[in-house]
């Protein structure tokens, strides 16, 4: 079976289209802000627009059909294109002079993991700000797509499972349940972040910070405006609770919104992947309050030291990094790893958490947890009836087979890939803990991570080798390994 | 179904007095040795043996049939049994008063870890080093009939794979089963125990530290009867080289060992396990050489500075750690952890690595490896051909999909104790590297952790928590996990 190339090339180019689209948005808002860096923004939109009409018009007498193959190809294409183009604003206008260093800040964007190699952000043009924002709200809207209408058809990673949940029509078709189900997500996604920006303003927010910080939330990306990321407002603590609460919605499945919205809220409160979400953020948020009421060593933040033992401010420090961490989100109100040494193995361990499926997190996921444990629980019972056939059940159906395997070989990858990434950083000089913690860090999209990568530095002093790897495993880690790793097997390549 | 007690208590009170045998033999030794504490050891002997045969005696009216669920209880009874006798000359000499420090020396021991608390050692009587070595040697003999006749009749972790290849009648029973497939491996593995301590000795050690090092060889354990360990003898490049070749032997499957000596060496060279098991080796050995050789910042060893740059020791010294970490010996010619960052994290991965099936060797182990991997590859064609049936195979056999996700299973369960086991390690106080290392070694039973645990320090300063901790870690991962685990589960209870 021929490759049919020419649809893959035109769909790469109506992402660039879409892309510029977004580039003169950005640059409109640097002319607001007067910034100085509206004619190179503009110029970056220019060669990016006329590129995505170039690759159209020569690609334009394409073939009408979108088999697997040149799906998996648009969806790793699609990614690594818009991160091409997205360092033009970077470059044109000098904020990041280096290409690699651009790169790593625009795949870490659209992978909405939120690693950064800045460390003065405060300083940069508002058009800058506003556009390294907009790349990890654009690549949240990648994943909602990706998540309800492509991977459920390619099969990945247990996926089928969540879709039939999914509202709209049920059809095998990629392009009616794009424009449906993916369409009815996407008001929700820009609802809340309407909401969040207005709720920010109100809390004291500027109008461009909550616009930005909404932004950040809603993708789980965690990009900020400040140097000291939201641990900048930790003497305003209904900005950050209102942070909190638009985290936990952003990591959980957007079908339930919707389903909420439609009033429907029996349905959201007997989802199990929901329940299990929400137990676990409540528990884990306990247990790090606590550890942080009594025994944290150092002060919360460097910015606004904390009164040891002063209980408000511990549980929402608690709440807030045990939900920034497991939702991906990476936002940070205070240097977790300096706490005690038991919360840094244990946000190590949030690291492979991950959201909900449908929502904008990263990870391995809770739903996948959830179907792993009760399948771990169910083999002893196996083992003890070896003749029994004793099926995983989720939210009250039999999981077949071949999805739980699905599953679990995606849990194997996964941890594969860490120990793979975390040599690779070591071999590249990272000392253990930081290796470790960036592998996890990046294969998750979580974004700040462990040892010189703590939450209050970044990640500008990994070598050039180092960013390239951590884009990497971001890429492959956001696309839910197997679309990204079946470009790199023989068989993908074979003509049939 | 009653659960038949009776016959639980007589095979453990039968252990008893093998264990009880075995301190005797440790006396004699030590009465050679006009070390002082004879006396001491024998009261160790009597009372177990007397404990032993009381146990016996009020069940010797037992059932006769040995059904799965008291399999399971035998086996992690048994190993309990015999740490918690085995504290006896410990303690009764005094050389280790503490009897959490005691029950963490013996489980290491008979779990064939290696892990020690012990600071000073070339200071204790000869039969109480003796003894120290014998309780990994007999934990070695455990694990062969466990591996060859217990696992694959629980049907535990894929270890019926490794059974189909085994010599000896195919019965069902697992009498016949011991007393044969099992006998034999036996002789193959005192065999070589006495093999390698006449060749140790010939090449200068004492006899009576060839002994020692001999069993904790064979035994995968890797306690010694020096502080330095095998680093003792870094200007003795002989000693070190015939170690590594049995350490090379018994972490490949003794039942190759006997084809080889029936003559069928194309039995050897044909196994899948073995070749990767070799390769692995050797390419994992060149990578830390030319590491050690190039940038290696500080010296292999405090007891024996190497000149930096040396050939042949680089090239020993990376072998010989490659391969007591990767068989689980944890025998140290050198602290790898302060070779480089990345020879940091390259170890720890080794510790998931394991030896071969049928070994004494523990971790996840090479075969587990391979069909992971040989399946991980084949779901990427599945995904592509999602309606074709594509088995794994292995030995040019077909893999029963009930055993690939058996093994699956297996290494999902390994992964998930490893993080709550870093968890629970780094709540008792261990920094992250230390806790992260700890859990991985204790698990795998390789001895030598990372961070504070290195191979140049022990585990002496864990809180006792952690000692008990530890323990449990160890006990799991030497018993496939599912064997111990199965334990904690209602179902396991239930009366059917």
């Amino acid at each position: 079976m021929e490759l049919n190339s020419r649809i893959i090339f035109y769909v790469l180019g109506m992402l660039l289209l879409f892309n510029g689209g977004f580039m003169v948005l950005a640059s409109i808002v640097s002319g607001i802000y007067q910034d100085g860096a509206t004619l190179d923004i503009s110029m970056a939109a220019i060669v990016t627009l006329m590129l995505g009409v170039l690759i159209m018009f020569y690609t334009r007498d394409h073939e009408k059909e979108v088999k697997a193959r040149e799906g998996y190809i648009i969806v790793t294409g699609g990614w690594l294109i818009m991160s091409a183009s997205g360092v033009l604003p970077y470059l044109f206008t000098g904020a990041i002079p280096s290409i690699t260093d651009a790169f790593f800040e625009t795949i870490s964007g659209y992978t909405t993991t939120g690693a950064s190699i800045l460390k003065e952000i405060e300083g940069l043009p508002e058009g800058i700000l506003f556009w390294r924002s907009l790349t990890h709200w654009i690549g949240g809207m990648g994943i909602i797509v990706l998540a309800v209408a492509i991977l459920p058809l390619l099969g990945i990673g247990g996926m089928q499972l969540f879709a039939a949940e999914s509202p709209g029509p049920s059809a095998d078709k990629l392009h009616p349940r794009i424009t449906d189900t993916a369409k009815r997500l996407w008001y929700i996604y820009v609802g809340y972040t309407v909401a969040e920006t207005i709720l920010l303003k109100l809390a004291g927010m500027t109008f461009f910070d909550a616009m930005n910080h909404s932004m950040a939330t809603l993708s789980t990306g965690g990009f900020s405006t400040k140097n000291a990321s939201i641990a900048h407002w930790n003497n305003q603590p209904l900005i950050q609770y209102i942070i909190i609460v638009f985290m936990f919605l952003a990591g959980a499945n957007f079908v339930l919104s919707y389903f909420a919205f439609k009033g429907k809220i029996q349905k959201v409160l007997r989802d199990e992947e929901f329940k299990f979400y929400s137990i676990l953020i409540f528990v884990f948020a306990i247990i790090a309050s606590i550890v942080i009421y009594f025994r944290a060593a150092v002060p919360i933040s460097d910015y606004h030291p904390m009164v040891l033992g002063d209980l408000e401010s511990s549980f929402r420090h608690g709440l807030f990094q045990v939900i920034a961490v497991s939702t991906t989100t990476g936002f940070v109100t205070a240097d977790f790893t300096s706490w005690t040494p038991f919360l840094t193995v244990f946000f190590f361990g949030l690291m492979f958490l991950g959201g909900s499926a449908g929502s904008t997190a990263g990870g391995i996921k809770v739903m996948r947890h959830i179907l792993i444990i009760k399948n771990g629980l169910l083999e002893f019972k196996r083992t003890l009836h070896p003749n029994a056939i004793i099926p995983v059940r989720f939210n009250n159906k039999t999981v077949s087979e071949h999805i739980v395997y699905n599953i679990i070989a995606f849990f194997v990858l996964y941890m594969l890939l860490f120990i793979v990434g975390a040599s690779v950083l070591g071999f590249l000089g990272l000392d253990f803990t930081s290796a470790v913690g960036g592998a996890a860090s990046s294969l998750g999209n979580v974004g700040p991570a462990l040892g010189s990568l703590n939450p209050l530095s970044n990640f500008s002093q990994l070598p050039d080798l180092g960013k390239w790897w951590c884009g990497f495993l971001m890429l492959a880690g956001r696309l839910e390994l197997f679309t990204v790793l079946i470009l790199f097997t023989p068989a993908f390549w074979k003509k049939i």
